[in-house]
């Protein structure tokens, strides 16, 4: 089984205008509402991928009412596991006009400290041993940044793989913690405050994999000393948002299974974060792309 | 008893950042969440104006919950009896950052033809002759103009004083059944096509009164070809939202008691106004000033 878990999920509006104009009012006939959230577009993905996958993370007020209704009109294979947040849950607005997107993503109003126990709670309630687990996305408000490493922690002590999407001191605090993390080389020169990539990468203290996703230019696979790199035979056209997401729903498949050909996993999560870009959708990928790129991506 | 009808209000989101910048990402830090709609204002000052108030008009979806439960919150003496809408509650958002506001105001799903019955059904089982009915704000998506003279039509048959507040085709297709309508000047001339403020006025065919809002320049009352004319004896500074809907307060309250002195009424209406500019928040008036300037205030 693979939960993701998503602290901080959103209603992600969209207004489609003519044109924004700054100090004007403009009256938007176009309004799409969908599930928003890392955690929710992997899970979407592992459902394509043939896993059986269960979203969780924190949910609260009308808005959370909202989103769990949504997710379960967009996508009814997927097992929803909510823990009350007691809050609201937050809204992301992206305002498209014929330019470009405007984007405004609410922080989120941060929880009680008590939440987040009933999170690990809900984490020993559920989780079995050779599960994965994948805690995705920004924290909440000001939440602590060590928030993400407890969870992390929680996760491994049972039993499970953990794969990390976040970033800043978040995705520091919990590297140490986690079977995979997937940042962008930018992320991890941030989060640690290193001058250089290796040294970056030294500072993570991870036991497990850095999977960093390098855009249009590929990605790379660290573990152990080694390094794997492949890149798409050809630039893919769409709409990137939800790419990193489809790349992280490959690398909880392929722990999932236990397998120990990283190469291969590599191939898939290259495949599947360029089928993801081909949709204009986050949390939907265009499977037979993913096929036709499976075939044909080298790694080296 | 004074009802308000408000067929499209909205969760007025208010989101303050340091500066809006156009195809960039923004988080925000700061949200305000508020029940809107003109109708919703209207009631709110009524209840200050120490008048017995209640909304009503189209709420669904999990943001019509939502707007309930603030309003409850909010204004908990305000009676609230809703007609249920069966598409979701529209949402407003204001982005004001140091410069100034850009406001994206959804245009609301338009509910199913027979809501409208259901909402004049509820008119005819709550509204009792001399209560006063103001209809208020904008009509949903592509919801048919003569939709406000039908509820205007159903109050008139009531026994009910009749106020109504739009613009464009609605405002000129429902003036015919009004006790008073409160245009600018503007917004008179683009409902009517009319070139001069005396010919628009004669093709309203309203048999009540028109206030026409003339801004920091003060009121006019036009009825029965007579003209009378009021301003605050200054410019009171702050946030004129919301300042046309505490003249409505002023003129439901007004109609309500069957006074005739129609100075008496253009003087409330000016002070409650600008009461209204004296505090930030829509729906608010500021009792001291408002007493002030009764005082002060000069009709000629």
């Amino acid at each position: 089984m693979i939960w993701t878990i998503t602290p901080n999920p959103a209603i992600d509006v969209t207004y489609r205008i003519p044109e924004l104009r700054h100090g004007e009012t403009h009256r938007v006939n176009e309004v799409q509402v969908n599930p928003g959230g890392k955690g929710i577009n992997v899970a979407r993905v592992l459902t394509q991928l043939g896993e059986e996958a269960g979203v969780s993370g924190l949910v609260g007020g009308a808005t959370g009412t909202q989103l769990r209704e949504l997710l379960a009109e967009r996508a009814p294979t997927l097992i929803q596991d909510w823990v009350p947040a007691h809050v609201p849950t937050r809204t992301s607005i992206a305002v498209v006009d014929d330019r470009d997107a405007t984007v405004f993503n609410e922080a989120g109003a941060p929880p009680r400290p008590e939440v987040w126990q009933e999170l690990r709670g809900w984490m020993r309630r559920r989780i079995q041993p050779g599960d994965v687990v994948t805690i995705c996305g920004s924290l909440p408000g000001d939440t602590p940044g060590d928030t993400y490493a407890d969870l992390a922690r929680t996760a491994r002590e049972l039993g499970a793989h953990t794969i990390v999407d976040t970033s800043g001191p978040a995705l520091l605090a919990a590297a140490p913690y986690a079977d995979l993390i997937k940042p962008n080389e930018a992320e991890l020169l941030v989060a640690t405050g290193a001058p250089t990539l290796a040294e970056a990468l030294a500072q993570l203290h991870i036991p497990g994999a850095v999977a960093l996703s390098r855009g249009a230019d590929g990605m790379e696979l660290h573990l152990d000393g080694q390094t794997w790199r492949g890149c798409a035979p050809e630039v893919i056209a769409g709409n990137p948002t939800g790419a990193g997401d489809a790349a992280v729903a490959a690398w909880a498949q392929f722990l999932a299974h236990g397998s120990s050909d990283w190469a291969e996993g590599l191939r898939s999560a290259i495949a599947t974060s360029a089928a993801a870009v081909a949709r204009p959708t986050a949390g939907e990928i265009d499977p037979d792309l993913r096929g036709d790129l499976l075939a044909r991506i080298q790694i080296s």
